[in-house]
């Protein structure tokens, strides 16, 4: 079995060789030659740039064993072609000059046709996919809809989500108008990517832990679902809600063939908790890829007796790999994972 | 019954007219009669000036019906003393000079005595004491061991707590070591409290929840338990951990008579985690004080249809008041609590 077919077969709960591994945001600043262009570029130009965002996909498959590559891009790029004014600040994140925040703001939303306005990353999934052959599966992915939403009403990052929760509590009309408008966007900038040929798809609620269940269950949930229910159904979709291990039933009940669970909660638990009709990703902390070798090689052996053999895990990340991590850890925890869980 | 008796007697479990409530970091930027004071003086003088930390720590007794008072001070005082320069630098909080980062860091730390070097902290209660007058209890509170490390790690506040995770992963003995000072420290600094008289404590693990479950209980759980163990036992003792909801069986087990509990759980199926012999605290979303009224009384009857009339059941925020909270939304979340929850 070869990289071509490990990920894809352990989405679909099939047997593998060994368990195969991806990293979150592994197209990134971790990587030298990933700053080497990032240097000459900004953020949204590389996005914008299909040779350069393609070529930021495939480094990491060049250097790692790794067994998908995801493409390049940010969740924050359907917001321009809605109208909404995005800028990346200089160590500041996304920085959104007009925040929705009335019914009429939502009003004023246009609905996005992703071939003709987001042209540019289907231009650079083709070029991935031409580059790679075959040799690895290429992952679209999206925002969901409340990570989405957060960011437009409160205009950027958020520690509490005041003004997006607010918009819940005391205009909730406009708080489903925003998300009705959001799903549509997604579905079609989700689907796009698969009729451009990408092999696999994944959906980052990346805030939504921030909320409480009843907020889940009311807010998101039926949001949620439709989004998930409208992704064609011909590649295997990754559901992944970051710091939600409180709302993993929901989560799973929303729909997706894997469930990403990040670092704090136990695979083991988490799976029994989502079912094991799903595969799952993860989960090990970030962090642990600061630290020595024979720690990195512990806790890889640790999530893999978690998942105990049972098909249907792709080891990961609980979050996105962080800029300062070694590149040679990396590669430890890559090559642990193939090596631990040899069939 | 009056507010003299109804939070101690909750914390005991013992049967009370009507749901008691006190809000965190209720002595706060929300109050314009905090806001007044605060204009005058750096946030570090307010602390160490006795009779400004009496008069912030009484303004919302004043002008609520609340329940309980708690000291006006900050988890990071006894910082200075253990010889680490500390600075509340204008809207970027604490920024610590010298951050610990290896054990000759640590053996430099210095032991505190809280009667001689954190005196001022004293005079506040006393004085807060005898104003009060009996008319309701006060609350004195501590930092938990692990929050403060990652303080102490980190230089300040974290997003991802790297320099602290990566010493428990790549240097043990060191994080170990910092973990035992820093137990010390906090016994003594709470138990000086106690002495002074105020009638409960609450110890804030405010950014545990970053970790997953494996390390909080090989790098938290032993020293949490510890501390704990060596608060005196003559008032109730409050432990709330913060976003920790996979972690609340460890909280409970570390100790505590009364679990804080923060918004994202359900208080009902959290009460039967952390066990009925123990009385909970919390847990309303925060932000709920930011919607219109009929929205916070729905929210504070379903906590209390959650709690089921069972004794040992006081009422909170899950998370400190924000600053943007409008003064009479936190006097409608206090009144319903006591008018919803009447027996």
């Amino acid at each position: 079995m070869s990289r071509a077919d490990r990920f894809l077969k352990a989405c679909r709960r099939e047997p593998v060789d060994c368990t195969p591994v991806w990293m979150m945001r592994q197209a990134g600043r971790y990587l030298p030659e990933y700053r080497e262009i990032r240097k000459k570029h900004t953020f949204l130009e590389m996005c914008k740039t299909p040779e350069l965002a393609a070529e930021v996909t495939i480094q990491p498959i060049r250097r790692y064993e790794i067994d998908a590559a995801i493409i390049f891009a940010d969740i924050l790029l359907p917001l321009e072609p809605m109208g909404i004014g995005l800028e990346f600040a200089k160590g500041e994140g996304p920085v959104i000059h007009n925040p929705v925040r009335s019914l009429a703001d939502v009003k004023k939303l246009k609905p996005v046709n992703t071939k003709e306005s987001i042209g540019y990353l289907l231009k650079a999934i083709q070029a991935v996919l031409k580059e790679l052959d075959g040799k690895v599966p290429l992952i679209g992915f999206t925002g969901a809809p409340f990570t989405l939403a957060s960011y437009i009403i409160e205009g950027g990052s958020s520690k509490n989500y005041e003004h997006a929760k607010a918009m819940m509590f005391s205009e909730p009309k406009t708080w489903h108008a925003l998300m009705e408008h959001l799903t549509h966007v997604i579905i079609d900038y989700l689907n796009a990517q698969i009729d451009t040929g990408v092999q696999a798809v994944q959906v980052f609620d990346s805030w939504v832990g921030a909320l409480g269940t009843s907020d889940y269950r009311e807010f998101v949930l039926p949001h949620q679902k439709k989004v998930l229910a409208g992704i064609k159904k011909t590649v295997p979709l990754i559901h992944f809600a970051h710091g939600a291990t409180h709302l993993l039933e929901m989560v799973a009940e929303a729909g997706g063939d894997v469930i990403g669970l990040d670092w704090r909660c136990d695979l083991d638990a988490a799976w029994r908790r989502v079912g094991y009709e799903k595969a799952v990703q993860g989960n090990i902390d970030p962090i642990t890829l600061f630290a020595q070798k024979e720690f990195i090689r512990k806790r890889v052996q640790e999530i893999l007796d978690r998942a105990g053999g049972r098909n249907g895990h792709i080891m990961n990340l609980g979050h996105g790999i962080l800029k300062e991590t070694p590149v040679e850890n990396a590669e430890i925890f890559i090559n642990a994972t193939h090596e631990l869980s040899k069939r």
